[in-house]
């Protein structure tokens, strides 16, 4: 597949681009927001696109064209400003969404938060964070498009340990942004995954063993 | 009918809640957020309920159990923080629409922002305002209740002139608040208005008239 990655010049977007680009089953495009990070792809021989999404649905799909996959892992986890979480992990996700049925594009991978599905457990210092990434998934719920979405516990800068917990529901923990990457490009092609939402935390079982258990 | 006005103690609610008290076609509950606002309409002989939009949506259903209608016009018009406008102008919207289906309750009218739905005419100053009225209203529009969303222009203090323009797409223009609580109002049992979203200005129409061209 060829994977567009939506965020590409974001922590975890950065990984899951490397494990792309590294792959011998699919191609990367990265997209990106500003000129100057086209150097860091460049200089690694990987294929970006510049495209805003604070820009239309159109620019959003004719970045994606000939894509057969995009992954949305853009966005700040609340530390931006709340104009930003609205503009980019709200209206940017869903657009990226419509960008994808727009483009015929199938196979969505959203990067989300620990249990942005419940209100009650909702973390009360990022909550309106919270309500951006909830609705930005029930978008992506109610498209056509075969969804996953994964929902991280805190990230944190760590080297993965490839060792995760995945379930409908967990209670909070924390999981290297390295293993969300890897979570992500690994449910690219699992099946489980498909029309799937789920928490994810380190945990024991090696990745491929755990997204297996959906 | 009996109606529930979220945001009763907003200047738009204020005019409807009056509107709906002295008619003979209708009752009114004022849901409010604050003890201290239960005073005012206390003295005026009007039911008033004490209920959270940042609460849970069963303390919202609860409010408004016994009610056939419910109107949303809580919300800041972009002067808040954004915190509440995902709190409170999105979530807190949806969790009344949510809280309508708890409780049997099918009529609801939104008050929302002219253009919302079409985000290459939002307001660039109050972009992310936008965002938050947008997915408000498309929740409601997915929702199984018999809606009207209500796209107001700019909001004045001036006192209404009962003279309208309505239709689903509207230039820019203005519209005095007492005038989009007497649109909310008569919205409630224009059957026109059923399934329906509009935009409003002032203009030249009698409202009663106005809204039987939608």
């Amino acid at each position: 597949m060829k994977v567009l990655v939506v965020g590409a010049n974001g922590q975890i977007g950065r990984h899951l681009v490397n494990l792309l680009q590294d792959s011998e089953e699919h191609t990367v495009r990265a997209m990106i927001r500003k000129e100057e990070q086209q150097d860091y792809f460049k200089s690694l021989g990987i294929e970006a696109v510049l495209a805003s999404l604070e820009g239309t649905v159109e620019e959003i799909a004719e970045a994606a064209k000939g894509c057969d996959a995009i992954v949305f892992t853009a966005g700040s986890g609340g530390h931006t400003g709340l104009d930003k979480t609205l503009l980019i992990d709200l209206d940017g996700a869903v657009k990226t969404v419509e960008a994808a049925e727009m483009a015929g594009i199938k196979r969505f991978v959203m990067v989300s938060a620990l249990q942005a599905h419940r209100r009650e457990n909702w973390n009360e210092k990022i909550r309106p964070y919270y309500v951006a990434k909830h609705y930005a998934d029930r978008a992506l719920l109610q498209s056509g498009l075969t969804y996953t979405i994964v929902r991280p516990g805190g990230l944190i800068n760590e080297p993965g340990t490839g060792k995760i917990t995945a379930a409908e529901n967990l209670e909070r923990g924390t999981i290297p942004r390295e293993d969300v990457a890897r979570i992500v490009y690994k449910s690219l092609t699992e099946e489980r995954t498909f029309n799937t939402s789920f928490d994810v935390i380190s945990g024991e079982s090696p990745i491929a063993d755990a997204l297996k258990t959906l």
